[in-house]
C-alpha cells in the first residue's frame, strides 16, 4: 500500500478495501504514538530516536495482517492494536539494526537518513534494543484489552520465537554467511521463512490468537491462517527481490539493487526474474485457497495477499 | 559469589547459604542450557555464539535474587527457574551489546575474549538481539509451570520495562551521553538505578511476582521486596564502582580501571573511595531493614545482599 493508495481511500467514496486500509493504517499509526514514550521523557536522546525510527513511515504491512487475521476471528480491538505495535516495533527494531555499519551499512531508508546516521551509531544500537523490549511490553498489554492472560502467554512466546535465533535473527545470521554463496532455491527459501517469513506468520497468528483460536475450537482455523501466513511470507520476499531489481530508489525509499550489488542471494538471481514473477503469483493464489475455509471472514486477508503481491515498493 | 565459594559450598559440610548457593547456581546453569538452543540447531553460528556468551561464566546475582525472592514467598521451583532464566539472558545480551566497538569496545569479560571479537561484531549484535528474544521465550514458559497466566503477563510486562528505554537501555543512552561530564550525585543514582538497578529490581520483583504477590494479598511483601531491592540495585554500582578502581584484571576478569580511564563517572570519582565504601555499608543496611517484615523467610536475601557488597569482583 503506498501513500497515494491511502490518500484516495480517506475519501468517502473510496471502495471498501482502500477505506479499511486508510482505517486501520491511522488506528496502527495511533497506537504506536500510544506506545512509544514521548520525545520529552527522559532521556530523551533515546527516545526521540526510537520514534524517528517508528514513526511517519512504512507500509505497517505486519500490524494490517494483524488487524484482518484478528477480525476474521472477530477478536477486540484493543487486543489486536497490542498485537499490531508488537510486530511493527520487532520489524522497525530489526531494520535499525539491520542498517548499522557492522551489518548492510545502509544510509537510506523510506527516503530519510537512517538512524544511525542521524543519532550515531552506539545510540541506534540501544533504539533496536529497546524497541524490542518496548515490542514486549505493548504486547503484554493485550491480556488486559481482551485477549486473556492465557492467549497474551501464548503471544509472548510466538513473537519471542518469530523474533529469535531460529526466526528473525536466525535468517539474518545465514544471510550474514551468505553473501557471495550461491544459495539453493531451498536454502534460499529456508533463509527467508525465518528472516521475514516468520514475523509476518507471527502477526497472522497473533491475530488469530487475539480472537481466541488457541483452543480446540479454533484449531482449523488457526491451521488456515498458518497456510495462509506461510505462502503470503515468501510471496512478501520474492516481490522484494523483483522491486530490488525493477524499482528505482525514489519509489522505494531505499537504495535499488543493492542486493544484487552485494552479491547476496535473491530470488531473482536463483530463478530468473520471469520465474520469479511467476512464483509469486502462485503465491498469492496459495494464500486465497488457504483462507476459503474462514468464508467471507477472511476477504480482508485474499485482499492484502493481492496487495503484497501487486505492490511497487 | 566467586568460583571458590561455589567449589567450597559443594562440600557437605558448607554452611547453608553457601549450600543454598551452590545448589540454585547449579539450578540456574541447568535451566540456561536447557532454555538455550543447541549449538548444533540451525543456525549453528548464532547458537554457538549465544551458548558462549551465556554459559560457563557469570556471577548469576540476578537468578540467585530470582530465586531468594520467590522461595520467601513459596513460588513453585519451575517458574522461577523460567523467571531466573529471563533476566540472565537479558543481562547477557547486555554485556554482548556493550562491549561492541561502537559501545564500550571491551575485548576480554570473564577472562575469555568477548563475543564480537571471537566471532565478529555482526553476529554479536545478533546474539543479543536473540538472547533479549529468548529470555521473553524463556519468561513466558512461567505461565505453564506454575506461575500462571495472569502473573506471567505482568511479569513480561515488568522485564520489558526494565530492559526497555526507561530502564537499562536508556540508562545505558544516559551513560553515552555523560563521558566526561562531572554528574551530581543525583544524576549519577538516575543512571545507575536505570542502567543496573532496573534488572536487579525486576529480578526480585519477578521472583516475589511468581509467588503470587501481585494480589492485595501480597501487596505488602512486595512493597518490602521493592525497598530491599532498591537498596541492593545501588549498593551493587557502588561496589562495582569500588573494584574498579580497587580490583585487578586476573579477579574481575575483565580489565581494571577502565571507567576512570574512559573519564566515566563512577561513585568513587563523585564521593571518593572513602565514601563510597560508607554508602555501600548504609545500603547493606537498608536492604536488611526493608525485608523484616518478611522475618525468617526473607533469610537468604539478607544474605545476597551482604554478598553482593562484600563481593570481590
Amino acid at each position: 500500500m503506498d501513500d497515494t493508495l491511502i490518500a484516495t481511500a480517506s475519501a468517502a467514496a473510496a471502495p471498501p478495501f482502500e477505506r479499511w486500509l486508510a482505517l486501520h493504517g491511522e488506528r496502527a499509526e495511533r497506537a504506536l504514538e500510544r506506545v512509544l514514550p514521548a520525545a520529552s521523557t527522559h532521556p530523551s536522546a533515546l527516545h526521540e530516536a526510537m520514534r524517528y525510527a517508528v514513526l511517519g513511515g512504512g507500509k505497517r504491512v505486519r500490524p494490517m495482517l494483524v488487524y484482518a487475521a484478528g477480525e476474521a476471528g472477530g477478536a477486540q480491538a484493543g487486543a489486536l492494536d497490542c498485537a499490531a505495535c508488537a510486530v511493527e516495533l520487532v520489524h522497525a527494531y530489526s531494520l535499525v539494526h539491520d542498517d548499522l555499519p557492522c551489518m548492510d551499512d545502509d544510509v537510506l531508508r523510506r527516503g530519510r537518513p537512517t538512524v544511525h546516521v542521524r543519532y550515531g551509531e552506539a545510540l541506534a544500537m540501544l533504539v533496536g534494543d529497546a524497541l524490542q523490549a518496548l515490542a514486549f511490553e505493548a504486547l503484554a498489554g493485550a491480556a488486559v484489552q481482551g485477549a486473556g492472560s492465557g492467549a497474551t502467554a501464548l503471544m509472548v512466546a510466538e513473537l519471542a520465537r518469530a523474533a529469535g535465533s531460529v526466526g528473525m535473527a536466525g535468517g539474518q545470521a545465514i544471510d550474514l554467511a551468505s553473501v557471495g554463496l550461491a544459495l539453493e532455491r531451498e536454502a534460499l527459501e529456508d533463509m527467508h521463512r525465518r528472516k521475514t517469513g516468520a514475523l509476518l506468520r507471527a502477526s497472522v497468528r497473533l491475530g488469530g490468537l487475539c480472537a481466541g483460536m488457541a483452543g480446540d475450537a479454533g484449531a482449523a482455523r488457526l491451521h488456515a491462517l498458518d497456510r495462509y501466513a506461510e505462502a503470503v511470507g515468501l510471496a512478501f520476499q520474492v516481490v522484494d527481490d523483483i522491486l530490488d531489481v525493477e524499482g528505482d530508489a525514489a519509489t522505494l525509499g531505499k537504495t535499488a539493487g543493492k542486493d544484487a550489488e552485494r552479491n547476496k542471494p535473491t530470488y531473482v538471481s536463483a530463478l530468473g526474474l520471469h520465474a520469479a514473477r511467476r512464483l509469486a503469483g502462485r503465491l498469492r493464489e496459495q494464500a486465497h485457497e488457504a483462507i476459503v475455509p474462514l468464508g467471507e471472514a477472511g476477504r480482508r486477508l485474499g485482499e492484502l495477499a493481492d496487495l503484497i503481491v501487486r505492490r511497487k515498493s
